[in-house]
């Protein structure tokens, strides 16, 4: 048993140290392995299942909504990205510059792409003539570099896989509609899949897009109270377009710019689905989206039958589940702790008493109930409990996020809820940014969103007492 | 029908110029674009679904021989990069060149990865401890970077996606099983999938890959009688695990160094697609990877009903084809010239007179043949045309590929054969680089592969004269 206790006793507590507690479970979970590139990440197999599934179901989400994937260029001309003058502003400090190829200096030095909203500029200019070149919706997978000075597995790294989505319309009315849409998609996607409830609202001047017009953004809150950015999606009106010559004829045959958004959800989230639903003993994994849902562990494997039954415990549910068995040499014990760090939703204990009721044993990763069920049953229990794991686990972080949205009406109110019940606070805003500034100097929390559903919950703006034009949600952030 | 003949009059002949028909299909079919950064192409949505199928399809192949899937940095110190002797002297002089970060210079410059074993070797340094850990098979989809002078779509650029398997196993026997077993793996896929028929063998000492033990192969040939590399494993032996420090400890507690090998397919293969099954109308896509399999084009649209019907075919074929209508204001031959431009496998007519009869038409990209089909047959006689149009694809391919292969037995019926049947030439070799040497030199022509199945078709070499060792395929390459 020491061997099977040092597994999980080499976590640190969340309540004792959460930024420890975050970095211990995606090591010991097998998500992550540093790199001798710092700030660049290793993702081993048990980090990547989970972008692998992360991928499938948001892009087949995507293609519903009528997106085609496409693969732009991994290098940026100097000259290209600094032709939109707000957009170059917000990136160019944090890039990395290729001056060298092969043995010779390059005559323009080249970005690797923070992001790629210049390169897609440059080919619709050309790819665009007509109307009937409209819409496009475009979106590609990728890595993108941003040289980043603290750097954390998933949360911020210089290097970072993501899709990005650029797309663009004959009218503003459709930018706009495409902008929202893409934020729904996040929205949903994180909701049903991920259980992880999210505030959408839109961002502030301040807290927006380099270059756009509107900035949209799902909020996540952590298990520690701190907001995560999860998803956003950009309104660049004409902006873009007027930079670089974006136009086509309409039906009219008259010349008009092109109206462009582009919206990007990265692996970030992978930090998200650790901070949100992750306990003491690691990671817990939402059964949408578990590498493995089931992992079925033999109890005395060494007498007579055990693995036999094991065995054909996954013959009987590998068609309606990702399941595995663990047949190796080690204890049920340390199974059961690896099975627990690694967040696999549901063990099924098997062992030679069960086999002779004709039983086994379903143990639940998030709450540990344990249900003995008829072996007969199996497959349907199963069904019954993922959905119910899978349901449980929204309902309780949205609890834990509701719980944790306090109202302020004036300052004094503001600090002393960041105080003492770390969260969103909900407060009203006079739309100055000399608010957001004094707000985030003092108190380190950030205007988050300002929700689609507004409400009126004082007359006055939370820091100066001016009257108020929104309502904000305000929080400390990764 | 100007207008219809303009968009196929538009392409070059093969017969013409073989290298500006290329050029022309990859525009024209819309696969790719050029970007602004020479020599890195824009992969468009035609082109990039091609390359999704071929993800899915060799993903789901990897898997089942125990493959999983992780992520490596894409930066990599010069200090590692320049660990392994032969790796760095083959890849050093076409890597580009991070140097600075943000806004400061990098004290120690960063190469873009060309290939990843160097990362992998870091990596494996520190995870493998004992032969518990062993084996590891895996690999990672991602675009690597080589500065190429000269560039041409898919075939060579200056960055191109790709995958790259690395493993790592406990001794050389089971590395050696597992190089061979990629190859093959890439073979069937080849055959099966891309009905391109393979010539799989060994590299030879001079054109094996920088830092491996052995280089296997598959080469196929293009419709000009050049081959293409289009895939590769290698064996590293214990190599890279010396220069690395890549140790384990055994079952008697000692320690080992670990037997590794690489192996890769890329973007490349999008190249032998067009090469091999081209025609002068475009692109020719096998069944199995076409992006869409069934072009519906109704015939006098703007008549009652048939819209409908085209429709209501779509409804009946959708569960059980890729298939799409054409219903745009285009004229029937305009969409005939584009669905055979894009290589889709088959079209379907369907008009007022075919409705009359219960009817439609079915055509054959491949061959133009039309059948006439009744509305109620039409899922099974598509389902078996596809099947018969991806059997005859590569009936034809290897019926060419076999007509221009040539035996050669001394020098100068190499030379005659090179000139007047461009192709595989099959000749003896007595080992030496010497003579791989001179054939360059003289004739273009390297050695493609010593094939699995050897033969001794002649005693002498085929340039030297003196006593052979190895049947080798020869052939100019691209």
């Amino acid at each position: 048993m020491a061997k099977d206790k040092k597994l999980v006793e080499s976590i640190t507590s969340m309540q004792e140290d959460f930024a420890q507690w975050y970095t211990d479970v995606v090591k010991k979970a097998e998500l992550i392995d540093y790199s001798s590139v710092k700030g660049c990440m290793i993702i081993k197999p048990a980090g990547y299942a989970l972008w692998e599934n992360i991928q499938k179901e948001l892009d087949r989400r995507f293609k519903e909504t009528g997106v085609q994937n496409v693969y732009m260029p991994l290098f940026i001309p100097e000259s290209l990205l600094n032709k939109e003058k707000d957009h170059v502003e917000g990136f160019a400090p944090e890039v990395a510059w290729v001056t060298h190829g092969g043995q010779s200096e390059l005559q323009e030095k080249l970005c690797v792409r923070p992001t790629s909203e210049t390169l897609f500029c440059d080919f619709y200019k050309n790819d665009i003539q007509s109307y009937r070149d409209l819409p496009k919706v475009y979106n590609q997978w990728c890595s993108v570099v941003r040289w980043e000075k603290e750097t954390r597995p998933f949360l911020r790294s210089r290097e970072f896989l993501w899709q990005e989505g650029h797309t663009a319309h004959a009218d503003a009315k459709e930018a706009q509609e495409r902008t929202e849409q893409m934020l729904e998609v996040y929205a949903k996607f994180c909701e049903e899949v991920l259980a992880i409830p999210v505030i959408c609202g839109q961002k502030t001047e301040k807290e927006k897009f380099a270059g756009a017009e509107a900035t949209y953004t799902i909020e996540a809150l952590m298990h520690d109270g701190k907001a995560l950015q999860s998803g956003t999606s950009h309104n660049f009106g004409d902006g873009f377009a007027k930079a670089f010559g974006i136009q086509y004829t309409d039906t009219n045959n008259q010349l008009q710019y092109v109206h462009q958004t582009s919206w990007g959800l990265s692996t970030r989230i992978i930090g998200a689905i650790i901070m949100v639903h992750g306990d003491d003993s690691g990671l817990v994994l939402p059964p949408a989206i578990a590498p493995t849902q089931v992992m079925v562990v033999p109890i005395q494997q060494q007498k007579e039958g055990v693995l036999e039954k094991a065995n054909e415990l996954y013959e009987t549910l590998k068609a309606d589940f990702r399941v595995k068995v663990d047949d190796s040499e080690k204890s049920p014990g340390w199974k059961f702790a690896e099975q627990e760090m690694r967040g696999i939703p549901v063990r099924i204990e098997i062992g030679p008493k069960d086999i002779e009721k004709g039983q086994c044993v379903l143990v639940r990763r998030d709450t540990r109930e344990k249900y003995q069920t008829a072996l007969s049953d199996v497959t349907a229990e199963l069904d019954r409990l993922l959905k119910t794991i899978q349901a449980d686990m929204f309902e309780r972080a949205k609890a834990h996020r509701d719980s944790h949205i306090s109202d302020a009406s004036d300052y004094s109110e503001f600090k002393e809820a960041l105080e003492k019940k770390p969260g969103f606070i909900r407060g009203m805003w006079c739309g100055e940014q000399a608010c957001e500034d004094k707000i985030k100097e003092e108190t380190a929390a950030t205007s988050r969103c300002m929700p689609f559903e507004q409400a009126q919950i004082s007359d006055v703006c939370v820091c100066c007492g001016k009257p108020a034009k929104k309502l904000v949600f305000w929080g400390k952030a990764y």
